[in-house]
């Protein structure tokens, strides 16, 4: 049987490479399988942005209105596990040991639909996800679930997709998922289309030691997803401002990270994530991710800084404060944090690796 | 006595209105008067900012960079007498109690020379100034005390001057101070230059009884006053836009005090005052006003308004929320903020009246 899958995927992934025309899904209608089954297997790392992606160009595809640039965070992992099989009716979605449905299944689902198309099979799909964090708190939770989920699918359906692909393709269910493909510190180049608009990696984790202390200061799921921000971002008198900027703070950030510059990637990193909140919270319907307890981490790691600490802080679209430092300070900052009030937990990162087949070795 | 001293005061008036070229100064000095004393005493409001003033065209003569709209606070009061004394070797400032020197001297004395150039007077005065409420927390002490001192200098020294005249002279010591001048809900007309910068009354404060309710969540002094922030507005990527769109918050504002319609207030209010720290906090040096229960604050006052509650918030440069409703909820409204985490005291304020001086009657 392990034999026939390998020959399957084989024979499948050589008529797509060679004739690009003949992946159409009524061409493998007659072909006559029972009990088949094609799985794969898949981890991958949700990703602090320190220049934020917020606004789409194309919201259908996700085409960002400007680049962005993150750092995958090892330690914190989604496991896919994606298995095409026979007998399924629709595609199954179990999410932390949970059968969901609802707008979750159908990202999967138009995600499977775009491998299917690539590949062929017309099988419906059970996908396994769990995350090791906890989700809709401001960690970009369905960034490693779409980028795992990308490259699970993919193998299972035997696609062989390059970094860029699998990073495109990823993209088109959640944007920020496209960084979560490329390892280490990773640059989402805007693009203006579908194929021009994927992540690369700008320097691999071992580049350098930084840590992300996630102070976790609300379990609760956000009251409005990213998606629905991003729809908004372009009703905030600034956004415009924001994303003429956006290339000279890109710039900076890039720069910062290639000559391990703490302050400079500091300065820019709490002026970016400070210039997303302007935009949320003046946007129409005005939104506001920031909770009491989000300030008083942002107060302190500015008071710390103050003082020579090198520290800085940054939020996603969410409550938790990003507190980012390099190694040999995290120890004394990560007990300072967990003394302030409102402070549930500490969640400890460095630099994680791609997103990778759970028959790969690991690179992080 | 009071008859010599209300003739050099006729005198000097007569003078300065019908010979403007008098006014100078070395032309008084063989007035032989000794004890001479001219007094006046005045008393003016703080003023909430429904449009804030962040940033100018001219720092000197503090001509803003956009128009404003404020509500006079009835309630919260500053009394400043002034008296021009001989026998003085500098001016002398009281404030609260306490012999005050530094940089609030020398604000002091700059407008007082502005009024001895006016008058003519070249006596020293002694300044007293007190206000019923916190100083330095976002309640914009400044603008109440420049207000009554403008007026109470301008007396004292004989010096008739109309309202606009008084209004521009407050703006020359704090910007926010020329709104203070006239009664009720004032609008600042930016202006260009001095004559055509100065504020105006747009309703009385019998137009509509509308409740400021002050939640201080802190009686410390501010770490950044506002000249200083007016200074670095210019450089967030964001303040060119916020100038931009002035005219048509402005407009949205002053029709919405004019119609007594509050959903429009308050959708107005709450985007300006975002806008303000969206700046505030994208300069550089970045500021950061808010305090965690100025969050925790902001954060009821949007769940209440949800809830269908007409109330809204605005934040000055200060940490302190002023929660707006009409009188009617202003009871219930006081209630829950008391019992909100952080919240020190409120301050329950309504639309005051014009600075006037002490012998005049009050107009709320």
């Amino acid at each position: 049987m392990i034999f026939f899958e390998s020959h399957v995927s084989f024979v499948i992934t050589y008529l797509i490479i060679n004739f690009p025309g003949f992946a159409k899904p009524n061409q493998f209608e007659t072909i006559p399988l029972t009990n088949f089954t094609e799985s794969a297997s898949a981890i991958a790392h949700p990703n602090i942005a320190f220049i934020k992606y917020w606004g789409n160009r194309d919201h259908a595809l996700r085409i960002p209105s400007s680049g962005s640039i993150s750092m995958n965070l090892g330690g914190l992992i989604t496991r896919t596990q994606v298995s095409f099989e026979t007998g399924l009716e629709n595609d199954l979605l179990v999410l932390n040991g949970g059968l969901t449905s609802g707008n979750a299944l159908a990202r999967v689902s138009a995600l499977l639909e775009r491998v299917r198309a690539m590949s062929g099979i017309q099988l419906f799909a059970r996908v396994q996800s769990e995350n090791n964090f906890p989700s809709g708190t401001g960690i970009a939770s369905s960034a490693s679930a779409f980028a795992a989920l990308s490259l699970a699918a993919a193998s299972a359906a035997g696609v062989q997709l390059e970094e860029r692909e699998l990073s495109r393709l990823a993209r088109t269910a959640s944007g920020s998922a496209c960084r979560s493909v490329p390892a280490g510190f990773v640059e989402w180049q805007a693009g203006k289309d579908h194929s021009s608009s994927y992540a690369v990696s700008i320097a691999p984790p071992s580049h350098w030691s930084l840590v992300d202390l996630v102070a976790i200061v609300s379990r609760e799921h956000k009251f409005t997803g990213s998606y629905e921000g991003h729809l908004l971002a372009g009703t905030s008198p600034f956004q415009a401002s924001r994303l003429k900027d956006a290339p000279k703070r890109l710039d900076i950030c890039r720069r910062s990270i290639l000559d391990r510059d703490f302050e400079a990637l500091a300065e820019v990193v709490e002026l970016d994530s400070n210039m997303m909140h302007a935009v949320i919270m003046t946007s129409s319907p005005r939104l506001q991710y920031w909770l009491p307890a989000t300030m008083s981490v942002m107060l302190e790691v500015s008071r710390w800084h103050k003082t020579g600490i090198p520290v800085c802080y940054t939020i996603d679209a969410g409550p938790n404060v990003h507190v980012l430092c390099e190694s040999e300070h995290a120890g004394e900052i990560s007990k300072q944090l967990t003394s302030l009030p409102g402070v549930l937990e500490i969640l400890n990162s460095h630099p994680g690796g791609a997103a990778r087949l759970e028959s790969n070795p690991p690179d992080d």
